[in-house]
């Protein structure tokens, strides 16, 4: 953590910045290893140029914080006071007097909030800290790839528990329930998204909502699921059949699956992030599916399921070894359903690793 | 939903506002009945004094929009495209040239997203439009009422679940995983936020986190937790004591239970919201455990499990009827752990409802 502030420190030096504001759940677990959800309610992380950084917290979450490992002052508000005031006080007891860039999250920090941050600091320069916030979390280091590792088994280890539920019909959300309990007594507290377990037809809706649909016969079966272990994220998709299959599901089984080994294959450091959706969207369009496949092929994952960078045909970055993220093309037909399949992959140094490694050859569950 | 449009219109009118945008997944669904989570991506739903209003959503979910009910134009943007250009076209096809009042969600919509809108209508004004949306959606109308009904009675199941759970050696976990999974296999999709199980000591943190501490004879077991029924919210805490109990448990027991009643039995129309954090308090505070109470007595409740008006001391607003919130004071010891009684209540027209109707007499398990 405190080389984390270190390296954040040493780029508020390089670009003038004189105080940076985090209040991203996410962003502060990485920097200082405190994780919470404080819903509508405040947490703030300060950092100066010049001055000792601070946190604001509710005042409740104030021994979480500090147990988190925070060396530095906490400031705990309670529910009837106002927390700006509280930071415009603590400000001023620092000394910070001359303030011409302020960095915060531009995407995360409401245009409220930012009116009530920029207040304090009349006439400063707004400047983005997600950028260099994105950058080094985009690069996982041991720890967190060891999190993310278990986080992907507990995934394949749902996938399997979904599967020995499978019976002739029973429900979509009881399979979800099933999958849920299991993985709970296994000591996962949070699913890393809604579970997403669809049937037949409805399996066409790249984002279906669970739900009664009674499994039969000749149905695709899509789970997609991810589990949190130590605060970081799996997601893994996988697609079956039950009992039968027909031409039409198994030619686009096939494509999807080809889709995404060439991609995969493709995994390396110094290739275009871009190319990696190209190389699965041809092969789809080629056997005439293109439109079929209306999402990116992935997202990158960590802390949040899904993170920097968003993969696209269109970005053109270089994988990087130590970056983790998902390949998962799909084709969805409105009339027999879908099929997607999909991994977390790691950037090594000089290919990739699945860290999701549930098997997918085209299986038919009987 | 229409009628919820049309008030939003002629708020439109009276306030001279010439384009609303509302980006928050609950107020597009209150006002669309459209109900997503769009993590990252943007979704919006663009209103004009004199032109036709339009959504924006990811693509893939357009069919889910209109499935929904919208009846107006719908815009889907893939992943790599920038949906702020076609926010930009829509209008300009919609001939909206001169914009002197811009309204949005100030706590929601982000200071990068408040630049991409501002940037469309350079000069015009910022106004909230999120006072409006807070104080129509702060009375419930009766189909919403039989929503959060319908959530609370699940609640209460959830409780007694976790009651019939419970046995010596077990863990918060096993007792969480028992509860979600018997309320999926009702027909729950999504808890309303993460269940609490916390057994002795642990309950005495006000946002604990479940674990595997063992359930042992003297232990309080604390319950909190809330389902989403049709989009709407539901809350409940109960405390109880597993096979003894001590002086002391019973004292906090008590003097929380009296609180809860007494700060229930003051809810009617036209009462000062503060006074019912302060009744409580007071409770507590008199029996000398004024600084253990480091919450507001509650929240307001329904499409959101947090929602407008914070209940605390200082709020000088009045209650009205077809208001939901909860009530849920509590007293919080480090050592034996704590209690709190937490109730989702409806203001009637002339006294309240508790909508959650698991009893409250101290009672030992067995």
């Amino acid at each position: 953590m405190q080389k984390r502030l270190q390296q954040l420190s040493e780029w508020m030096t390089e670009q003038d910045v004189d105080v940076t504001f985090i209040n991203s759940k996410e962003n502060i677990f990485y920097l200082t290893n405190f994780h919470t959800d404080p819903h509508e309610r405040l947490i703030g992380l300060l950092m100066f140029r010049d001055a000792e950084p601070f946190m604001i917290v509710p005042r409740m979450e104030s021994s979480q914080a500090k147990n988190a490992g925070w060396k530095h002052e906490i400031i705990g508000y309670s529910d009837h006071e106002n927390p700006w005031e509280l930071i415009k006080k603590a400000i001023e007891k620092r000394d910070v007097t001359v303030v011409e860039k302020v960095a915060f999250e531009e995407s995360v920090l409401s245009y409220g909030r930012s009116q009530s941050l920029l207040s304090i600091f009349s006439d400063a320069k707004v400047v983005s800290v997600e950028e260099k916030l994105n950058n080094m979390r985009v690069i996982k280091d041991e720890k967190e790839i060891e999190s993310i590792r278990k986080a992907a088994k507990m995934a394949d280890y749902g996938i399997q528990v979904g599967i020995d539920a499978l019976k002739e019909g029973i429900t979509e959300m009881e399979v979800l329930a099933t999958i849920e309990y299991e993985l709970k007594k296994q000591g996962i507290q949070e699913m890393s998204f809604s579970t997403m377990v669809l049937f037949g037809e409805k399996s066409g809706e790249p984002h279906g909502n669970p739900g009664y649909r009674k499994l039969k016969e000749g149905d695709f079966v899509l789970f997609d699921m991810g589990v949190v272990v130590e605060g970081y994220c799996s997601d893994i998709t996988r697609t079956f059949v039950y009992k039968s299959i027909s031409e039409e599901q198994r030619k686009i089984y096939d494509i999807v699956l080809k889709a995404e080994l060439a991609s995969l294959e493709a995994c390396k450091p110094g290739v275009r992030i871009g190319d990696l959706d190209s190389i699965a969207r041809n092969i789809i369009t080629k056997a005439g599916y293109g439109n079929f496949f209306p999402h990116r092929i992935g997202h990158g994952m960590g802390i949040n399921v899904h993170e920097f960078p968003s993969m696209s045909h269109v970005n053109d970055e270089k994988l990087k070894e130590g970056m983790v993220f998902t390949i998962e093309p799909g084709i969805y037909l409105s009339d027999i359903g879908g099929v997607r399949i999909e991994d977390d992959v790691l950037i090594t140094k000089d290919g990739y690793e699945t860290l999701t490694k549930f098997q997918k050859q085209l299986q038919i569950i009987e």
